[in-house]
Formats: C-alpha cells, sequence, structure tokens
C-alpha cells in the first residue's frame, strides 16, 4: 500500500488549518503546489514570511500598520475627536475610498457571536472603552453591532442593507450612510 | 486614503493564484495570515517549500515519489504487467486502499476536457503509449474515460457511480469494481 510521503502530508496539515479550507480542499492544493514549478511556491512562501515580518495592527486602533502606530492614527490632518468602530480592517479600507471619512477609527477584528463562542474578551473592546478614556473622542461612530458605550455614539444611517456586510457596499451607499448617520 | 502595503498586496495576489481561491477569499485569508502567530506562519511556508524540495512525480508512471521512481515502481512485489490507468494521484491512493491491486499505474494528470481547454497534450497520454510500446503490458485498466488504445483495455466495473469520482468511492466499491472488471 502506498503511503503518502510524509513532506506532502505536513503541507495538506498546514493548508487545512487555513480558516474555510478543509481536508479534501488542502489535499487539491497540495497536488497544485506539487505541479507548479518552484520559483512560484517560493514566492508565496516568501511572502507570507514577509507579510509577517512587515505588517502588524496598529497598537492604537488595531488596523494594518507597518510601524507601531498606522498611518491613519499617525496623520495630523485626521479629526481626534471622532472615533469610527469597525469589525474587521477591511472596513476602514472601505470606508477610506469613500473619502468621505476625516476622524480616527477602532477595528474590533470580529463581532460578537456567542453561537461561535466569539465574546467581548475575543474582540478589541476592553482597549477600545481605555481608548476612550483616555482620548479626547467627542463621537463614536458604530460601523458595527454594539451597545451604547456612554459617548455620544452614532451609527451609519440609511443606505446600508440590514444584515448586509460593510465592505461590500458600494461607495456612495457608504458615503451616504455617513453623512446620515444619527445618535442613538 | 489608506493604502494597502505592499506586502499585503502581494500576499493577497499570490494566495489568489491558487486554484478556487478567489480575490475576496486569499483578502480574507491574508488577514488570518496577519492575525496568527508567527511561527505558524513560518510553519506553513516551510512545509510549502519543502514540499517542493522533496516530492516529485514519478518518473515512469507519474504518481508521487521521493525519488526518480515511485516507491511502486520500484516494488518488485507488483505485477508489470497490469497498468491501471488513472487521471490522479489521489486515484492511486484511493486504489492502493483497496488492497486488491497489485500492477502498476500511470497517473495522467487530469481528465480531457475540451471545454477547459484540457487536451492530449496536456495529460500524460503520449508518455502513456511510450510506456506500452516499451514495456511488456499484457492488460491496461482504465479507472479513468480515454479511447482504447489497441492493448486489451478493460474498464472498472459495476460498483462506480456514473460520473462519480473515483477518489470518493468506497474501498468495497472500489474493490469489486476491479474484480468486476470488463474488456471492451
Amino acid at each position: 500500500m502506498a503511503e503518502v510521503p510524509a513532506a506532502l502530508t505536513r503541507v495538506m496539515e498546514e493548508l487545512g488549518r487555513l480558516p474555510g479550507i478543509g481536508p479534501k480542499t488542502a489535499q487539491r492544493l497540495s497536488f497544485y503546489i506539487l505541479r507548479t514549478p518552484r520559483e512560484s511556491v517560493d514566492r508565496l512562501a516568501a511572502a507570507l514570511v514577509e507579510v509577517k515580518a512587515r505588517i502588524r495592527f496598529c497598537d492604537e486602533c488595531f488596523f494594518i500598520a507597518e510601524a507601531p502606530r498606522c498611518a491613519i492614527c499617525l496623520s495630523s490632518r485626521r479629526d481626534r475627536g471622532v472615533l469610527c468602530v469597525v469589525e474587521e480592517p477591511l472596513d476602514v479600507l472601505a470606508i477610506e475610498r469613500t473619502g468621505e471619512y476625516h476622524g480616527l477609527y477602532h477595528v474590533l477584528h470580529g463581532a460578537l457571536s456567542p453561537i461561535d463562542g466569539v465574546g467581548p474578551a475575543d474582540l478589541k473592546i476592553a482597549e477600545l472603552v481605555a481608548r476612550l478614556r483616555r482620548e479626547p473622542v467627542s463621537e463614536v461612530i458604530l460601523a458595527t453591532e454594539l451597545a451604547p458605550l456612554g459617548v455620544k455614539t452614532t451609527r451609519l444611517a440609511h443606505g446600508l442593507p440590514v444584515g448586509g456586510e460593510l465592505e461590500y457596499a458600494d461607495e456612495l451607499t457608504l458615503a451616504r450612510a455617513f453623512s446620515g448617520r444619527r445618535a442613538f
């Protein structure tokens, strides 16, 4: 009986750890890797190592950064009195594309989901509370689901479909949602 | 406007080259990578590099190998007069698990599919023909779709669902398909 060589088993296992990649997909990807020229595979491996070496999350807002603070937190042109709370780094990119928002962000890195075992401690919520205590924030815009925190909080208004994900909204819709935001 | 750092763009692009991984999935995987401890990502990168360094395809049958010839082709216990032609290396593993087959294999690395632009030249068909001319093969078992080649050819018989993929068949079904094979 033919055995799967250890190096092949290992790559299947490692690929299978990625979210949304089950054993069958990991197997197919591994065979694809075997058929692919070595230079392409080396390029993928190098890109993985490099992104970990160069990119991190901002210590302040948890958006992607190449230094302890991200470019948005470091910018002198942003309104430091307004904080937009989002679930994912991709949401920041989507909002930035509208060109309508000039405040700072806070990325929670997920959404509360008791059914998936995601509680407040799994998100950057304590960091948000600490930040609101520390910083001169006068307005928090919740571009996510979250209970009010005792500061003036607004939600993105009309334009976003209920239950829809923010990153899939087009720029005009998102821009309108910003301009039409309302206090709780 | 926030830019995606080059290292992050690069890993998204490289992951997006993998089959079945579109831009959205590549994006999500890339952010997962950013959240994952560096050691885990290094392990994945190392596994990718190592599998290319250690594993190749057999020069004879194109099954996975750690040397120019695979363990099956090198074995003195296999019947060299029987050749089972399969589409994928995974098919060899599935057949080996039945313990019912003791001949050699020939892996085509795909199936003819004009609609996907996969012609005979994309598969190991010329290699199969050359092998049949060169080797003392008295029986070819087609565990795939392929026109007869002028040798005695049999197909896997009853047991395999029509249109079903070989690797999903259970071992008993596959064993029966072997024992019940019929000449064209």
